[in-house]
């Protein structure tokens, strides 16, 4: 008794923190609820039972079935339902009419063949990716409702009767689903889909403007350890980028389906976020290799990590303050390439700082001059922190994308009015990259990342599209 | 017109090609089209049709909705729908009996209220992560036939005959599928798991083996270049496995479900092919760090970027190597570590080189001493591949745990019969890292990758469970 009485104190604390996460999920529910129990009228209320007969019992089912979290599954799924019901219910009133033709006893054959080859082909339809990823519940509809007119069409007369119940049927309980998921607190796939990336976005500038701190930070110092303990979350978020492809493509897909809602238009450039994401998850896999390097501490720091120390530094927590500046940006919906590019800019002018150091380096340090080994691990993040600039440049060039796309509005009133077709193209000049680069002509560590650029997959096509970062 | 037949043979050469790449989708259509003629037969069949009338069309609608391309998801979908029906049929009954003490005119009160709650909760439930991952469709079930019956039950007099009716024809068309899935070219989800894993390890493995020829290809030699523009493949097909995990997720959930299949048995350790999945991606997240530096071709190579190419390229491929040999046992299904152990401690002896190599690095090289800006890139890869000997291992643990979990057969047949107990367990001693790590006390990059170790989440719980590979 004991046992039960813990367990079910269990769930229901899981219960609660289920809804305490969510509460759109605990309205979900009710939603659901509520729309089963109107469409029950199909049933309980005489009027409607006389009309409708036993057909009614597709209503629910058409409820139970194509009622979805968010807005847009919901649409999608109502939209293949009506559109696989509807194909396949004319098709199999052809195929049943040639069917007849054949005579009492050629019937079921015809039939038969009928299903087979239309249920087999269909079925390999769903193959294609296309079809996959945003027709297969309409494929599935179309074979169900095709054999079970063929099917039925052989035994029933009133057939065109059964038929037109069920449809209107299905429409009053399509409808019925679609109007309470829309109008009673809706979860709007696309609002998801803008959240999960600017999240991620954030999450990947959490993590790069801590990463100073943490990578340098001295063990004398007693204060800094227990503010490290208190927020080491920031170390782990990120870990949730590297995995979220899947997600973004679902939410891209259900988006597309969705009415206006919001700041969101209906022809939102929701496909551009896969984008936004991809370059995301390039960061993160950086974060990646970063973070291998992070619980590494010698006992006595090397005088070479003494000296990259600062514009290392300053490389991370800018780079993490231009991902955050995104992510503002899009949560408010507003010109990224102001505060972005100031810090996009002021990364790279740390990347100069730290060729500037190691060209410096061996000269300064006469301590250590051959242990190349013990300089590695510090070497290696300064690397990576380099190359994360470019990926940190990508997210800014997609977001900055994003925003000609979607109008995101100006933060520049003034200068809107006067050319607002060059707002978003380097409206502030990137000079400290033009400055340094073709001065000091250290082209090795650039060279690296220009190349690398050209063979990322996702830059094709999308490097001629803007001129959102003054490029060399 | 020419429109019309251009479009018409991309299509046929569409399908050429999806079924070319995996003729099972053709067989799939065709048990699919067959299972649905069969159970058509519910109509057809005189006999058949007298006995459960138009019951029969829930025979169809069970094919449709149930058959899945693999074994574990059509076994998981029947199951779910047997259970689901079963419970909310009789929870139907219940609540139906307890809305007809209530009177003709508080009935349908009764049973909205109950539809309600019982729908809102349940549609609640699915939001648990277990329960979304292994019962969502039962749930689904389990509302739509509670709706149906306590829906339907109030105005049909027959409804016991109709539930058994509708009952047997489900079971039966469940059976028709299950059969038809098993029996016919079965595709088993399990099967598709291992082989997917075993695929990843194996183009990670054709990565690591290439790279250290294309990173330290010489622009001078003809031949070469040739070569490479023939299987630059091998270069891209490392990018499946970082997005791996969702695949690889719901095959898991799947070949649970699935008895016995080839050398699988029922209580194969389907949830420890997640584990070598994880530690896959994150090689793959370390290859991805290598491949921003690929085509990184400095016009005169550096004097270190000469010294270390030896060890670095002894390194990766004898790293590509172990996993090689690892997808090699997956496929045979025999014990990873005589072969995979060699390689990896080839690697470890390796590293010993390579730290060598770069202690000495300074001194050997006095016509470049004080440009470390020039050797970060070269310097970076190193490092890279140092921590990517550390996933390999990781992979090595992984897959050794699995040969031991799953029985995989010795290679040592005489060994075996002695103590069998020790099969796997360092069979071959790693007498490298054992000789170098101890003499040398380079403990810098070592200690990088054994504190980066324990962070790993996955880590945690495994390192106690084997000693696959001897450590230190």
């Amino acid at each position: 008794m004991e046992i039960l009485k813990n367990k079910a104190m269990e769930v229901a604390m899981k219960v609660k923190k289920l809804g305490q996460d969510d509460p759109r999920r605990i309205i979900h529910s009710i939603k659901v609820g509520v729309a089963l129990t109107l469409v029950s009228l199909f049933y309980y209320w005489r009027p409607l039972y006389d009309g409708f007969g036993a057909s009614g019992i597709w209503a629910v089912i058409t409820v139970v079935v194509i009622f979805e979290f968010t807005v847009g599954a919901t649409l999608s799924k109502g939209f293949n339902r009506g559109l696989g019901t509807l194909l396949a219910g004319g098709l199999g009133v052809g195929v049943d009419y040639l069917a007849n033709l054949s005579g009492q006893k050629g019937e079921p054959f015809v039939l038969g063949v009928f299903v087979f080859l239309i249920a087999a082909s269909a079925t390999f339809s769903r193959f294609f990716p296309g079809i996959k990823a945003r027709y297969d519940y309409g494929v599935l509809i179309f074979i169900l409702t095709f054999s079970m007119v063929s099917v039925s069409a052989y035994r029933f007369d009133e057939f065109l009767t059964m038929a037109y119940q069920r449809l209107s049927t299905i429409v009053a309980g399509g409808a019925i689903c679609i109007i309470i998921c829309i109008v009673v607190c809706p979860v709007w796939a696309g609002e998801t889909l803008h959240n999960l990336v600017t999240s991620n976005l954030d999450k990947l500038g959490d993590y790069l403007e801590g990463f100073g701190g943490e990578y340098f930070y001295c063990c004398d110092d007693e204060e800094q350890v227990t503010s490290i303990e208190k927020d080491k979350s920031f170390l782990q978020a990120y870990k949730a980028v590297l995995n979220s492809k899947s997600m973004e493509d679902s939410m891209a897909n259900f988006a597309r389906w969705e009415p206006k809602h919001g700041n969101f238009s209906f022809r939102h450039p929701w496909k551009h976020y896969l984008k936004i994401g991809s370059y995301a998850r390039q960061c993160a896999y950086h974060i990646q290799a970063l973070n291998t390097h992070l619980n590494f501490q010698p006992p006595n720091p090397s005088q070479f990590r003494t000296i990259i120390q600062a514009p290392c530094n300053t490389l991370s927590s800018e780079s993490g303050k231009a991902l955050k500046a995104l992510a503002t940006a899009m949560k408010t919906m507003s010109d990224p390439s102001p505060t972005s590019l100031v810090h996009l800019n002021a990364a790279k002018s740390a990347i100069n700082d730290l060729k500037n150091c190691l060209k410096s380096a061996t000269t300064q340090t006469p301590d250590e001059p051959s242990n190349l080994l013990a300089i590695i691990p510090d070497a290696t993040v300064a690397s990576i922190l380099i190359e994360m600039v470019k990926s940190v440049e990508d997210l800014c060039e997609a977001v900055g994308e994003l925003s000609v796309k979607a109008h995101f509005k100006s933060v520049e009133g003034s200068v809107a009015v006067e050319k607002p077709q060059l707002l978003h193209r380097g409206a502030i000049k990137p000079f400290v990259e033009a400055e340094g680069e073709d001065e000091n002509g250290h082209h090795v560590v650039i060279t690296v990342r220009e190349i690398e650029n050209e063979d990322s997959p996702q830059k094709k096509g999308s490097s001629d599209t803007n001129g959102f970062v003054n490029k060399k």
